[in-house]
């Protein structure tokens, strides 16, 4: 591997080169191959012979350079990597839409990289609309949240807006429900065919311009002692919630 | 800190050390303080000034020794730990009953130690009446898992067993039922009333001598893309459908 993709392999594990150079980083095995299927634009494809001999496909690919497991290991972001590295091309976000039917997931300042990459993989579990980042929400083509989603990201339309203008604008036909402490009976609540579930931060829960502009307000019941749900395995239970009756 | 304490709090990050001595690390502030709350053996209360200065009532512990932010941060396994460590003795396990009501979750070989805390967290939000590990789960008093609980370790009852023999002798009137991917739909499936909910491992599922023990399998339905959801994610989803009908 030249030392030109050293360096920027380097440079793109921080959200200020991705977004200089609009490229980011795909590690290990099973997510290089989803995006390569995936079709998504390859600027660099670091394999080692092994891989490629497992994969013979790829070896006409034309952004295909052959790289040593000790140099994967040590470059990228993800220390078990040892077989390929990809170096993407960031998509344009399509343009942030209401949905018609179905939900999408709000994220007010989910900024745990692998919160955000779970909450994608429960998005596309679920077949939600699409995820919508607040600003401050960790970085979609971060490493971590990459890793997290486990190819979801490849799946799940996302996008990012201010959200209190977001759910200020939304039709009226949309339920507009955030998770919140001291709401409706998740299990009670009939959530309407179209709408926006809106989840705050880990540590701040939503914030008072997003709460301004809640049309519901819904709370997992809870049984027993522990003060909170983390963010992502409480999306996962409002998802089933909003699937399943 | 003495050479010794020194010594004792690296060797507790490793299980072996912490079998041999009976003795777990409890790190931050908020934990700290709950496993004082609950009134658990503390062998070693390493705090900054600043902390007994917020805490004044901690002043008079017998186990109290003054330390400073930076060694906290440097000795502990919490690298953001900059207030309290507490070194805690390992209470004996209950004996492990089957529940009149409710269920007990089992993990089989759930090894990721945090995954195994956020479902501590998770049984307590939900009020299960406890968490069996196989042993080849995490450690329940490994740092990490600790640290993930957010507190929960000390309010659920957690047990270490051989699953295929503690299901095998499970009451007829007890429900077993196993989460996996070919199961009666968990949106329409009837919990009974009692029951051992059973989660597999990360990578594999369910072993083979834990499935020929269920007597029922759910599964959550898929509606998108992804694989598969994260263990943690699932046992919350069935949790909330145990609870919630």
């Amino acid at each position: 591997m030249t030392q030109r993709w050293q360096k920027l392999i380097r440079q793109l594990q921080q959200k200020k080169y991705r977004r200089q150079e609009g490229l980011f980083l795909v590690e290990g095995e099973k997510s290089v191959l989803e995006v390569l299927q995936a079709g998504w634009e390859i600027a660099g494809l670091h394999c080692t012979e092994a891989f490629v001999a497992d994969h013979p496909g790829l070896a006409m690919h034309p952004a295909l350079a052959l790289t040593t497991a000790e140099l994967l290991g040590k470059i990228g972001a993800m220390a078990t990597n040892e077989r390929a590295l990809a170096v993407v091309a960031m998509p344009p976000d399509a343009p942030l839409q209401y949905p018609d039917h179905g939900y999408l997931l709000a994220l007010d300042d989910v900024r745990d990289p692998g919160n955000l990459g779970t909450i994608l993989r429960i998005a596309d579990w679920y077949g939600m609309a699409g995820v919508v980042c607040s600003p401050a929400c960790a970085d979609r083509y971060g490493p971590k949240t990459v890793a997290a989603s486990m190819g979801s990201f490849l799946r799940v339309p996302a996008y990012t807006a201010e959200l209190p203008e977001f759910l200020a604008q939304a039709p009226d036909a949309l339920a507009v429900v955030g998770a919140g402490m001291h709401g409706q009976n998740a299990h009670q609540f009939r959530f309407p065919g179209a709408g926006v579930l809106v989840m705050g931060s880990e540590s701040h829960g939503l914030s008072a311009a997003v709460q301004a502009q809640l049309r519901h307000t819904v709370t997992i019941p809870r049984f027993g002692g522990a003060e909170s749900l983390n963010v992502a395995v409480a999306a996962a239970v409002l998802c089933d919630r909003i699937k399943g009756k």
